[in-house]
């Protein structure tokens, strides 16, 4: 029996940060860790040292190192450009440190991209060569597969699916400019239509509620609360208005819906497939359309950066 | 010295077919002609076969046949899906007409596509992996190269750059749906700006003038008519929400500006990148980024098939 080669793959998030130790043969990692990403006192970077030298420890020959990073990535020289949400990362050199570190050059890749590559060998997007991936909770990301190529723009910039203008003059993005997808169709955008609803006097029973989120909207929903259903159902239509834009761009065989506000069901699909069909161009669009929902749940970039690694290394 | 290939190359546009001749080692055809699309009481297809047939008779041997067409390719099974331009084609099977008629299995890919491809390989795209043209007349069309793969989608259907809603509820786009950058941004849309204005009584020195057209409106605004100027300023503010959009999505490197609207000069082009500078995330995402005039005219779709016959045969 041959060696068996072993990937750590980690996929960096605002909260924790997840490491798993692979062996070629299968996307069940054989030991896995997580820990908070500012936790022990130490900075993400610090951490995420720490954590590579103790899975090290575990496994002293580790063939790769591949991590998902939430942020724009200049994937030609391994620095991360910005990365709000772990530690206002700018400019972080993160594949010459670890390089330097460890003696292993790491691939780094976004984390919604790595995402999207983990359902499409792994999960929801099996067997589509052209792939539109969406996570629609607090904010809105994605990424995109086409004929088998991932795309990441000149220096990883091209990823920042959630800021597309839609509504001229619109409620306001987390980024400042008005009326982006993310703006109107996130989980923030649920909640802010209701705060916004309730300001101007509308009855819900979310009144007792001082900060209503879009789960806490949701369940109301569920219970019949209208203004809850009218905010899904807002959000719902401007997905597809912002979908169907980017069948036109892309035209995927297969979308994938993760994150917290798609896996809402009905309650937010039914208004999104509605919008989707009253925006596009044409049915073509939507013949033989797969709209899958994400299977890989948390494991999605973790998996994807090991098999992208394993693919590219 | 060896045999020297020669391809046949057609740009199929709605009212000429323009066919050349070239040898493997120049983008300057040896042969080259032009006919009306619908002429000679003779199908749009009757005439593609006879003017193959024409330049088989100038050079017997030809290697390869490469044909960019305006619609939707299938360029799996070489079937045109749709091409409302050229005889309101609709699923017709190109590639196996052409390749019985003449026994060579012809590249058929959509004119847009085939003329960024010409441009990024022989003009104002050189040595960019990141690219995305846009082609501003009549309508809106356009392409993108990612790490040097030209994005197609699925069926072919990833080609509608103009189709992309900017503005809710905005003026009726060609295609039906409201607020598509095309209906904001194209000459059609700057024509249909000054017509409104107009019937809303505003003057200007278009008044003679039954039927203005994005030229004669970009004649009246040198003239100093404000109402030309405002018309061309607000198309060049729209393009820029929409570039922006595209920038979010692709971080190409370079931008190309191609189609008679594109080349109005300082009056379109000073309110565009006002309105990208504004719209856009961060300052990275035009950080190095070169925006370019399309530099292959007319040719740029001829080049375009014959190179990407060339580097994919």
């Amino acid at each position: 029996m041959g060696y068996m080669k072993t990937i750590l793959s980690l996929d960096i998030g605002g909260t924790n940060i997840r490491a798993g130790l692979f062996s070629k043969n299968s996307t069940k990692p054989f030991f896995i860790k997580k820990i908070r990403t500012s936790g022990q006192n130490c900075t993400p970077l610090e951490n995420i040292i720490n954590l590579i030298a103790e899975l090290q420890q575990e496994q002293p020959r580790i063939d790769a190192i591949s991590m998902a990073v939430p942020g724009s990535i200049d994937n030609k020289h391994g620095v991360i450009i910005k990365a709000p949400n772990v530690g206002g990362w700018k400019n972080m050199p993160l594949r010459d440190i670890i390089s330097e570190k460890f003696g292993i050059v790491p691939s780094i890749e976004n984390d919604a991209s790595m995402a999207a590559y983990g359902e499409w060998k792994h999960g929801a997007g099996r067997g589509h060569d052209y792939l539109l991936y969406m996570t629609i909770s607090t904010g809105i990301g994605g990424a995109v597969i086409d004929d088998g190529h991932l795309l990441t723009g000149f220096r990883g910039l091209g990823t920042e699916k959630g800021h597309m203008t839609i509504v001229e003059n619109g409620p306001l993005c987390s980024c400042g400019q008005p009326g982006h997808l993310e703006a109107l169709a996130s989980g923030t955008a649920i909640a802010a239509y209701v705060r916004r609803k309730m300001a101007e006097g509308a009855k819900t029973i979310l009144e007792a509620d001082p900060a209503p989120t879009a789960e806490t909207i949701a369940k109301a929903a569920r219970k019949g609360d209208a203004l809850s259903i009218e905010a899904y159902h807002d959000a719902g239509y401007y997905l597809g208005v912002g979908l169907a834009n980017y069948l036109h761009i892309f035209n995927p065989s297969c979308i994938i819906l993760g994150g917290g506000v798609s896996f809402s069901g009905e309650l937010f699909y039914e208004p999104f497939y509605a919008s989707l069909k009253q925006h596009v161009l044409s049915e073509e669009y939507l013949a033989g359309l797969e709209i899958n929902y994400a299977q890989l749940g948390d494991d999605a970039g973790l998996i994807g950066a090991y098999q992208w690694s394993l693919d590219h290394l």
